[in-house]
């Protein structure tokens, strides 16, 4: 598959992010364009057409005489991540709804390092890979396995046949996130920025797990929320190795 | 001390954030205008004047009829945050070079999360409080304390003075985040998005903690790491109380 690009903005735009080009069409007499060039440099193929053609291409005679056609981000299937879950305890994270882009991108970093085994979220109800997210995800992107799917329930259903266990962030009615045991496969479940988890999925939930909270506004940004239970999840799988806790010299 | 802002985009902005509008001046022909309502809506006292008056107010022609008085944002000093942690166990967070106001604003929240006794940049080598990070701290912005100092160095210097141990997040000669005692006065170093902290401020750290990492990318947004080092420090302060860690049934 592949997603085609047009107008000068978009094109540039397009150069500038993770994705990969795999062709630019250029108007035959954009030869010196400076968009041209750029992508010349990137050592990106450059066929020049005429105008006519851009149209036919393109459905549109708003191309600018720039059309790239570019990789769509890698995806995978639900069933591509299970089986790819080889670690001892295996993690993947379901994105319940979560609509910001830089979210999205901080939690695929974040995932990665982790060394989590795939990203979940529904296709139409949630943020997409697009290069905003590539962008903030400085090459997550492209180390994480991301799977959309079309329905939630369905997958953590999948999931809990495959011996996972649902762990769903959500303050209300949660224990503590540390009282959890995670030495088993888990899914960890983030929810919408604004309205959290939806019902379906918090029902369908084995464990609320929430961080315990000293302020007065009390809500944390969702892909921070989502680093501290990774780690937090991590800490309980692998806690520090070798000597005890450090103790400083003048205590 | 209060802000000036004027012009139709800025005034309208001002209004939608969080900021504390104190006062509108409007051109005596605008009482009718959309803005001008929004802020009548909204309770702030509006004034009608000639425009020539807005002239003279604002020292430009291109009010656009619109003059704002804003509060800025209540900072306070070092000294202020410092006689105010009461806490057994203080914690401040030092930003060193952060640029991204999303950062800021979620390092806010998290910082009101852990109900930390202040946030300390200084003001010509970081982002500052602005609309943007008001926006993203969904209120935090005025429920954590913020210093704006000038010299980083010097604040730590004050800082160790008064007791405090600085721990710098950076994962390179580091140690293990979480083989640290962190049960005493802390000063959490977090560094710029890219280049991370600053020689000097390093060499003036206590310790150097970093994240375990099992990625291949290898680096976490600024805004999620703060929130784990912050919760990790929670964590070894006060472990989870009463019972003991839960086990699966199936266990």
């Amino acid at each position: 598959m592949a997603q085609w690009i047009y107008g000068r903005n978009a094109v540039e735009g397009l150069l500038h992010s993770e994705q990969r080009v795999l062709e630019l069409y250029a108007a035959d007499t954009m030869k010196n364009d400076a968009i041209v060039k750029e992508a010349l440099k990137k050592k990106i193929p450059v066929v020049y057409v005429p105008k006519t053609q851009l149209h036919r291409m393109s459905g549109t005679e708003k191309h600018q005489g720039l059309l790239a056609k570019a990789e769509d981000y890698r995806t995978y299937t639900l069933q591509e991540i299970i089986d790819g879950a080889k670690k001892k305890y295996p993690l993947i994270v379901i994105l319940d709804g979560l609509e910001d882009p830089h979210n999205l991108g901080a939690i695929l970093r974040s995932a990665d390092a982790v060394n989590a085994d795939g990203v979940i979220y529904a296709k139409n109800r949630s943020v997409s890979l697009n290069p905003t997210v590539a962008k903030v995800a400085v090459g997550a992107i492209n180390t994480v396995k991301v799977a959309e799917v079309t329905n939630l329930v369905n997958a953590i259903e999948k999931l809990k046949d495959h011996g996972y266990w649902i762990v769903a962030a959500a303050n209300k009615d949660s224990r503590d996130y540390r009282t959890i045991d995670y030495k088993c496969p888990i899914a960890l479940v983030i929810g919408n920025e604004g309205k959290g988890i939806s019902r379906l999925v918090l029902e369908n939930s084995d464990f609320r797990a929430g961080l315990p909270m000293k302020g007065k506004v009390n809500s944390l940004n969702a892909s921070v929320a989502a680093g501290i239970f990774l780690y937090g999840i991590e800490s309980n799988r692998f806690p520090p190795t070798g000597e005890a806790k450090y103790e400083k010299e003048n205590q």
